[in-house]
């Protein structure tokens, strides 16, 4: 038996659970999570399943729910579960979340393929060469960003890339990169309540006394520190922290929230439905 | 239209959601919501949807989902999402966790009924009667054991209950009890890492210095404090905490986590499989 | 043997423990608790501690520990430990959080005098009956706002309060009335990651699809929704609550937070540096 | 100046703190940080301080503090802040624990020393390596284990171990060890409510359907997995975590709840009363 994972948007309205069945029940197969849910706002149906069946190309699991579904004008997404998305990481200098990621992907945690890291310096090299993994040096200055960036999507295509995670990459991508990679680039935030803007948020955050830390991992769009929430958490903190602790333990916020978004998304748990996401758990 | 809720327990096998589907387009229903999940130990797939159809008749609905799905040995359980569960609440004499269940109930977060509350002391009656409930004094002796659960299976009867809640009721059910209302009673109970047994818990949990201290909500079997677990939660306390302190955010953590497993069952979200529970979002 | 609560603040220096400590000796009195902190940013010396003493004269024990610190320019509170602060409760239509800190009046877990209730609406004087305290309707409409802060300013110097509790209550005060009242007014105000502004920011939250919704417990200054935070926390929530379930979700939120916040300082526990608190467990 | 660390325990009596406050001013002193409290069920004064202080010898403060405190039978830990406790780190197969505790320590999070990293398998020699730590394999049988527990012994004499972490080590120290070593072995093991005793504690929790999973840090005392706790955390789950995915996520509990326990113990924030622990924030 083989494994799928679907995902399905449409507008909604009655039958489609039936044509989706009827479509799993023509490739004789057998489903064995199901997660659905209607956004009340813009009336998105929203599915993800995970089916077995006994037909080994996906191609053609593919073509029959495609034909099953196309009365509803359905965006749908098949995955065969044994098949990795490939992901590249972004890096600058701070290595907490790429190591964070890295451990994940060694211990089989995050079932993901990463061909590649790329990074504005050369610092982390030493990170990817002891993981084995292809390290490239794309240093971005005003003059040359825009080749930065032609030479990113050239390594997203020659590695046949899913998606982009930037772990504390701190460049700001241009809009028509964005648009490009649109729901295919995930990045992580430190987030404050209240929120803080421009540099040194956790001077910031020390300054004002808050109470809690906290990080956000979001899908990008052209404002960098907004976008689709994927996860957030928060820790807890004392006006006895200095700010260079709540660094340190924002580092720990960071890299936890990131890994969680990076494996949902590398799942097929996240749907995204205008401004907001589904995450089915 | 009228929104009907079903759950729908059953050994897994291909064709279950297709069969509910069918089922739901004969009633011309639409499917809003839909959570499932097959137990990998026990091979039951479990279902909670809810549907809207213009058929008025919640009898209808059953009959033709039982017809739909009757190759399949099901459990189905099917509610017309208006009608509210009717909740029989037993105390004795702390207070905290009754208040709360009132005080949800009141601002319509719980959607129940609670026609009756029953209890072995008196002290509480005045907090029934300023909500407006009947309040029955059951007393408990061992030797009027026998005699007050039958008078409590009569309540029951009487005021046609769906499920009966020990919000602190400090006396232990019989097994036969357990028995008839199995599934059907909702137990809040102090929890902490590591356990205790005996008299005065948060004390012994003072004595051992523990850092969280937390409450689990739980089905009631013939061993009370155990029993498939439907909510858990923590709160996190220090060595400066005095056991009655301890005892004060217990009461916290308490009415929470019961108040929690209380609105998941009546929501219809919270499926017996074997000794675990899988509760939908 | 007399129980006292000392605060205390000065700019840092050495010797200011030693002084202290000789104070406490001189009224033979031993020191149970003590928490101290230095503010790196402000150079100001906090201190919090609870000692015992023989003298039965809270103003003997004041006037010998001023004595004693008399070199260092200190602000110090000293509050027998059996004086109870008063604490006037401000409230509009909603009442979960009143309802909460009532509650918890009455358990003992907070330890404070509650003479009256003040609102702009009649709606929640059935609750403050019940409870059996003083219920003030002072409604308040553009031009009737300076006279209403007086009779606010009134109620305060008449039943002597200590501090003024905003439990929901949907009114900005004026600048003036802030600056009179300053560190003895707390509120309570929904916090999100990111930040919303505006009207309805739960239905914001959840067009943004938010992952937590929080509450912030700080002192007022003019900014009604700013202030040195006190206490924070967050719940956890998913895409399938809808704009209402996120609001009665905040209600659990809101009130949690609001009394943690008065508890801590209805006992002294919250120091007052520039625009951060030091809060001590 | 010089920044120093004093820990004090002794039966608590009226002038503790003076005679502290003296000793400080003769080593003209500063108290920049200070924490207090009391036990009640021992009556132990327990006392964490951080002052500066010009003498730049440690020894000759320590002889200062200890003459002035001589009347009070006080057990007085005093340590230069720049002078960094020797850690010993024992494991076996998994990796987890020891990774995130060289990461923090690599980034200065964790101020300690790591001079030796004791197993009794070889698998983990290559991290190790790659921190430049040296490895020392000592394998334990039932034959050798006296012999092993001498070799450990040795070896945290010729390294001047303060203090040793068992993170994830999987073999029980013998009752003899544990008394030589008393209260300088941190031991990591998960928790769970209720507590599960035996092999496979998560495949346990999984078949229980628990909702919450936990690690606790503690002191090893006789019983491996009981001894005062230091540190104690949970992560939420639900019915649809898988038990392999149940233990990934207990990694992540173990590894942050080691790693805190580890840093409060380095730092002098935890001090034993009894069965508990003080733990100063």
């Amino acid at each position: 038996m083989n494994r799928y994972v679907l995902t399905l948007r449409c507008p909604d309205q009655p039958g489609i659970v039936r044509a989706f069945a009827d479509g799993v029940v023509e490739v004789k197969g057998n489903i064995v999570d199901s997660q659905q849910y209607t956004d009340p706002d813009t009336g998105t149906f929203c599915l993800r399943a995970e089916f077995d069946s006994p037909e080994s190309s996906a191609e053609a699991v593919r073509r029959t729910l495609v034909d099953a579904l196309a009365g509803f004008d359905p965006i749908i997404g098949l995955r065969d579960a044994d098949h990795r998305r490939r992901m590249l990481v972004m890096v600058s200098k701070f290595d907490h979340c790429l190591v964070d990621l890295l451990y994940r992907h060694r211990t089989g945690e995050l079932q993901v393929d990463i061909p590649v890291i790329v990074s504005n310096h050369p610092d982390l090299a030493p990170i990817a060469e002891q993981a084995g993994i292809e390290f490239v040096h794309v240093p971005v200055t005003k003059e040359t960003k825009a080749q930065a960036e032609a030479d990113l999507l050239a390594l997203v295509e020659r590695h046949r890339i899913d998606f982009v995670v930037l772990a504390r990459y701190m460049q700001v991508l241009s809009d028509d990169l964005c648009g490009r990679l649109s729901g295919r680039v995930i990045n992580i935030h430190h987030s404050f309540l209240p929120g803080f803007k421009g540099a040194k948020p956790y001077h910031q955050a020390h300054a004002r006394g808050v109470k809690l830390i906290g990080a956000t991992g979001h899908y990008v769009t052209a404002d960098l520190d907004e976008g689709p929430i994927i996860e957030q958490d928060v820790h807890r903190v004392s006006h006895a922290y200095t700010a260079d602790q709540l660094v340190a333990l924002g580092r720990d916020v960071e890299r936890t929230v990131l890994s969680r978004a990076v494996r949902r998304h590398a799942e097929d748990r996240v749907l995204l439905v205008g401004a907001r996401t589904v995450v089915f758990a």
